[in-house]
């Protein structure tokens, strides 16, 4: 069976980034400490932290830190034919503020991504981290990376911030101007509907909330109208939610689309046209659950394998997805899905 | 097919509650203008705000402030047997602040309830009004009105903060304690996990976010382990989400249940034995899409017909649910599940 994985993490050392950032910048993170913002104020879920403990190189550095590592444990392990870079430190997931430097360092980490992960695997494709609180400038950053054939999306961290308002759309207009999927991926900014609550095991629970806004949002503020040729893949949120997503969205277009005349379709079909899912953090389902929610989707188009290496919670494509799934739609699952959403993928022939 | 109607709002003039309450806070009202906090930013739905527009007495006055008019839009043309009154102005759908005006002013609602509505009509039964930011003043107002044996409810409007924490917890005793089911319903000021966004639709649709949150505070808390006597009923959430909610909760339960050893049950077993759901908004589906998310919540008995009157997205028991529904179902949606979770209402014979 071949795979395509949309969903893995490479890391950057912040030090390996400077020769490819503006040296007015270098300073921060050479002498002033600067580090990404962190937002969760839970213990570690795991003796890893956030990582499988087996995914740190020497025990110590980050999970997806070291090539080396990551080929073995999952790109060779699982075979997996292609594989879509997501990476970390994405200005998206921070506060806004010193809008200058993130943008910089967004590019910075673009060109080390592309020398140090796309060009020495040719399993693996890239994604173009922005940084969307400068949306122009994100839209910049964007057009200059298409260049580079093997960018298959624009990488958005989700956020606390809808991203279906005018000031973002620079963003999305771009990356279907170039035929980018335009990836909107969990982070740990990301707030629910009752903040972060008193416990790792509920704020994790409730991530998909953010993922249902954000589609909510994209689809009520008519971006997919806008742009017929937009791909949006949601990673890392999961997907049972989805049928009910889409019955709920549905019911209130039919009410209340007076207030959004822009809005041409019912959202169930603008996500069935519009929109993919990734398929971690799976849940224990049987193969028949699992037909049952294709089903209520209307398509087993839409749902893509993630294994979310090098993450605690990573999902293993021999144990992800119920057993005994009928073979065309793990192929589906697998990789068509995947295939048919990133235009820029080139195809491939399984050795 | 005999009806009980989970989700019935009567409401309130400031001016009728004067004479139930203490009047040191009388000059508030009568005087300085005070009036409850007001939080979307949106235009009204419909021609009727909020409210059905046929439901305004005169055309004018709020939807639900007329009794006779409510007999006869709902009880009489519905024939419903039991409706649960849900009231209005309750202190949890409002900001913290001025607790002990807010405290005294859910005595008085509760006070009007019972001698206006209640005592008028032997169909409807009371919901115990209550401040939840002064849990122990509400735990004293739930003894009080726990001695009237038609109040049936404590009703908490879902807000902006998660109820599962400790401060909370006196409320959620004190109903225990006396077989009174806490209703949940929805209100203005609570969030999605993206705040408001730009459109009235695309808040709507979220609601059931607050709701998601709220079922996963309660139960990684260990509140229904603490109290297992509680029956919790989430009102105008609508139900198309617990499956998602059972399958994501029990999974990150088994992964991450060592940091809440205190809940002892899957969450999907905990929610089947303590927790209900009123059904309204209802969506669009056909009868075997309703099995199947029965199905899927593994019971037929955790949905209770709510009309939501007189709301401009009132359901009608006609039209609610899909046409053509099994006999069994449908008695036990409209009518057995609502008698097996209130302990307290009578059983009543239908003439």
């Amino acid at each position: 069976m071949s795979i395509i994985d949309t969903d893995i993490h490479e890391r950057a050392d912040l030090q390996e980034l400077l020769p490819y950032l503006d040296p007015v910048w270098h300073k921060y993170i050479t002498d002033y400490g600067w580090i990404p913002d962190r937002f969760l104020p839970y213990s570690q879920p795991t003796a890893g932290g956030l990582d499988r403990l087996d995914s740190k190189p020497d025990g110590t550095r980050p999970g997806g830190s070291d090539l080396g590592l990551l080929q073995r444990q999952l790109l060779d392990e699982y075979d997996i034919e292609q594989g879509i870079l997501t990476g970390w430190l994405n200005a998206s997931a921070m506060q806004e503020g010193w809008t200058e430097f993130k943008t910089a360092l967004m590019s910075a980490y673009n060109d080390w991504q592309l020398e140090n992960w796309i060009e020495r695997d040719e399993r693996l494709f890239g994604s173009v981290h922005v940084n969307a609180w400068d949306a122009e400038g994100a839209a910049r950053e964007i057009d200059r990376m298409a260049a580079h054939e093997r960018f298959v999306q624009v990488m958005l961290y989700i956020g606390d911030q809808p991203y279906g308002g005018p000031r973002y759309r620079p963003i999305f207009e771009a990356a279907a101007r170039h035929g980018l999927v335009v990836g909107i991926h969990h982070s740990e900014n990301s707030p629910t509907a009752l903040g972060r609550h008193r416990y790792f095991a509920e704020w994790h629970t409730l991530v998909p909330q953010v993922f249902m806004s954000q589609a909510v949002s994209l689809i009520f503020n008519g971006v997919f109208d806008a742009l017929p040729d937009l791909r949006v893949i949601l990673i890392e949120g999961g997907f049972t939610y989805v049928p009910h997503l889409m019955w709920t969205a549905d019911q209130q277009w039919r009410e209340l689309r007076h207030e959004v005349p822009w809005v041409k379709r019912p959202p169930s079909r603008i996500i069935r046209e519009q929109m993919r899912f990734a398929t971690q953090p799976t849940v224990e389902m049987r193969a028949d659950q699992l037909q049952t929610l294709i089903d209520q989707m209307g398509s087993d188009e839409l749902i893509c394998f993630s294994s979310d290496y090098p993450h605690w919670d990573f999902d293993s494509p021999l144990e992800a997805l119920p057993p005994n799934l009928p073979e065309e739609l793990a192929r589906k699952v697998f990789y068509d899905n995947a295939r048919a959403t990133y235009a820029r993928l080139p195809a491939t022939v399984k050795v």
